[in-house]
């Protein structure tokens, strides 16, 4: 293989750097701490976008659209949720450039153009949108706003790293009013459903969902409830997360309703998002030391076929039953292409797509043409089968599928088999040092004490399940009593 | 009716604002120069898009994302787009607030926090995006790179309007790379067509193809290919561009690859946008004094049924019917709604789904239900039919189609009929001021001559259209020999 991929045991960061750029999904750029999505990463993002957006019109959300830059003044309204922000703030201060009078072909910033208040390059929208509903809501007759945007937001980091910490990503992010606060916790809860649907459904991540400990909450939040995956090396990721905001926002930016009993009355909120961050948990959960692994339910390409032949007639007896067999597939909606690529050989190209991590691939060799075969080859287990091409269609429709569980059950066993409990505290550090993964233990409920144990050993809480088991206990650190475990690990 | 709207005849400019923000597409936001686009106006920003993007695909585009900013270094490089972009730029200076220690509660932009490079938010991605392309290109063998991005971009404006003219909006952008200058130029031509298709077909607006003169090109580009439209004030609006951009950004960037008789060559470019400006463009085309008309094949809602009732029986009775044509209209792909909000009346239901420009209204009323019939209003005439139940969805269906060739037919009639030739210059000031549209003119071929007609009469070349007569005849203002007419306008 000319794209030589370094393996996970010899060094974790460096494979999944690999797996993302040769992989074609993403690269660096010019601007310190923003990527480019390239098209293969793109197309991925789209069918994950779409499955997202479509589930997000199913539950009555409609999409809208509101400006990028948040004025100084309404960004820091919401005190908690700007002190959360400010320090990874993009500033607009100045709206024209200047030829520069010093050095000839170049450009300055126009002093003369400074604005009068400085615009925001917005880290989350609530301030912006917020500012808006006031204007929207008058009565419970305007409630609720169910309202999602897609867009790109700014948040200054120092440490980037390719879909999981970029200073510019992609992002949706709903924001809801409602006129009651069940109406909104309600809302926050079926938003977290959807997000851990579409990740163990499409993504095949299974995922715990939770609740985030007062100090891991989202800046400006009430409950942060959140869905969190485990990677290949035993670190966590919070995948997506939804806020119920109570009152905050609308105490901050006052935006009342006249209820029904035709009292004035604060309006109720929440807030929720997934990024591209999700393609860098896509990409650690399942790919191996050969390249990516895709799930088909949202891989740019399904399947791919791949002729081999010598000389045009054989070539051309080969294209008119790929034509057919490919016809077939797209009626289906099947997403494949037809690789008959003349400059690159076959070997290469099964390398290619294996980086890829193209989830079947169909070898069309004139000699198994001949006795109506091909050979499939299933990216998850490397499988390779001859197949009659009279059964190629619904052959393929099954691996597809079975890709799809086999992706989600191995991940899924993966999880299940890293919740460890830890009684002690030499437990709990061998268990984060070994082992890796959550690590289920009691904590004694105070800031102090999680911040402890994060200096200590770098865990954080990464949530309390829901539904979470009542169970007397003490706190892993400190000894004090504890009413419930907790799941902590390492994460992204 | 309510929302009272501004009579054409009344104030143009005014009717258009009612319509854009009474009739829900968009509204101005507490960002000078930005605005709100509101989920009917972000809808039907969807179905535009879609369209588009799946035009795009079919003619073998993908799409990427690449960076919000721009370094400063990278963005003069190419010095005409610099120079004619510089004066809209808003630039980011520093990447962080902190507290003010002189106001409680505020933030202040961090002085330590200034970036060593100003930041320009990108008004277009020609500088950010081949600057990455020197990356993709080695060989001939990495062409051509045809590549889409649907983003957001800032060009800062003093005087703005909705959709037309905003500091931030949403928009397509294609970067093509290309190994011949004869591919670049087929390149920017076939994407012209895409858009003249997409505006004629999907918008109903009838477009005059053509090329920009050189004093109206892009900033960088050699040649511009535009699509020009005419509103209903008889101002021409500029709804798309394509410009073959040469190899100047090539040339800016070190953009080099390795032809086939193994020779260094600089790379051809083409580069093409449409955005939201499009949705006002379809505003003034079509919608009358009642509110907006929107096209059937990009309605946000294609067909509202509004039922009339006395009680919940009948009201059942109404539902179920109801439940039936829906099934079958969304079967067929028809994007319907049933609006039996009980706090409003029907009466006011009509007025406001003629204000949003829904195609086609049927009322269910009992009466008419009884008697298997019901009445279906067209937006676009205003008629109202008696229409059966059996063979309503039928109806329909052909009610859509007509719509959509009706707006069609009566935009380009009144297009045909605003090209006027003018020989004289009195002509030519009269057909200006009192006709308005297209005015086909002789022009000596040069910018002062241009410069000094756009100063007089505020009138501009809109274009040499595509395949334009060549005829002898003598400058409208100069006299001066010139072989072809133009057409000048005002414009938006």
């Amino acid at each position: 293989m000319s794209k030589a991929i370094t393996s996970r045991s010899q060094d974790y960061s460096q494979w999944y750097n690999d797996l993302v750029i040769k992989g074609g999904l993403a690269d660096y750029s010019a601007v310190r701490g923003c990527m480019i999505i390239k098209p293969y990463g793109y197309t991925l993002w789209e069918n994950m976008r779409d499955e997202l957006d479509r589930m997000f019109k199913e539950t009555g959300h409609q999409n809208a659209y509101f400006p990028l830059f948040v004025p100084k003044s309404l960004f820091e309204a919401e005190e908690k949720n700007a002190e959360g922000f400010a320090k990874e703030c993009a500033v607009v201060t100045h709206y024209r450039l200047k030829n520069d009078p010093n050095a000839p072909g170049k450009l300055m910033v126009d002093p003369e153009a400074k604005l009068e208040e400085e615009l925001v390059v917005r880290p989350t929208s609530e301030a912006i949108i917020w500012s808006t509903y006031k204007d929207w809501i008058q009565s419970y007759r305007d409630l609720p706003i169910l309202v999602n945007q897609w867009a790109n937001v700014v948040r200054w980091e120092m440490r980037t790293r390719l879909f999981l910490r970029t200073s510019e990503f992609l992002w949706q992010e709903g924001h809801t009013a409602h006129a009651t606060q069940q109406e909104a916790v309600q809302e926050a809860e079926q938003m977290l459903r959807v997000y851990a649907t579409f990740a163990e459904e499409y993504m095949a991540l299974p995922v715990i969902r939770g609740v985030k400990s007062p100090s891991e909450r989202f800046a400006g939040a009430v409950d942060t409830y959140c869905i969190e995956a485990l990677m290949q090396d035993g670190k966590a990721l919070q995948a997506g997360t939804s806020h119920f905001l109570g009152q905050n926002f609308a105490k901050a930016f006052d935006v009342k309703f006249l209820n029904k009993e035709n009292q004035q009355e604060y309006v109720w909120a929440t807030s929720w998002g997934v990024s591209t961050r999700l393609i860098g948990a896509l990409v650690m959960a399942h790919s191996d030391d050969d390249g990516l692994i895709l799930p088909p339910k949202i891989a740019p390409v399904q399947v791919v076929l791949v002729p081999i032949f010598k000389g045009e007639e054989q070539k051309a007896q080969l294209d008119e039953k790929v034509a057919d067999i490919m016809q077939q597939l797209k009626k289906l909606g099947i997403r494949v292409k037809y690789d008959d690529n003349e400059n690159t050989r076959p070997g290469w190209k099964f390398a290619e797509y294996e980086l890829k991590g193209v989830p079947v691939r169909v070898t069309v060799g004139f000699r198994d043409f001949e006795k109506n075969v091909v050979e499939v080859a299933r990216r998850d287990t490397k499988e390779k089968q001859t197949v009659s091409m009279d059964v190629l269609v619904t052959h393929i429709q099954d691996a597809l599928k079975d890709v799809q569980q086999n992706l989600y059950d191995k991940a899924k066993a993966y999880l299940e088999s890293h919740i460890t409990k830890a009684d002690t505290w030499e437990e709990f550090i061998k268990i984060l040092d070994e082992k890796g993964g959550f690590v289920s233990a009691h904590w004694d409920g105070t800031a102090e004490t999680e911040e402890a144990i994060k200096e200590k050993t770098k865990a954080t809480i990464r949530c309390i399940p829901l539904n979470n088991v009542q169970e007397q206990g003490t706190c892993i650190l400190t000894g004090k009593p504890s009413g419930q475990r907790v799941l902590f690990a390492r994460a992204y």
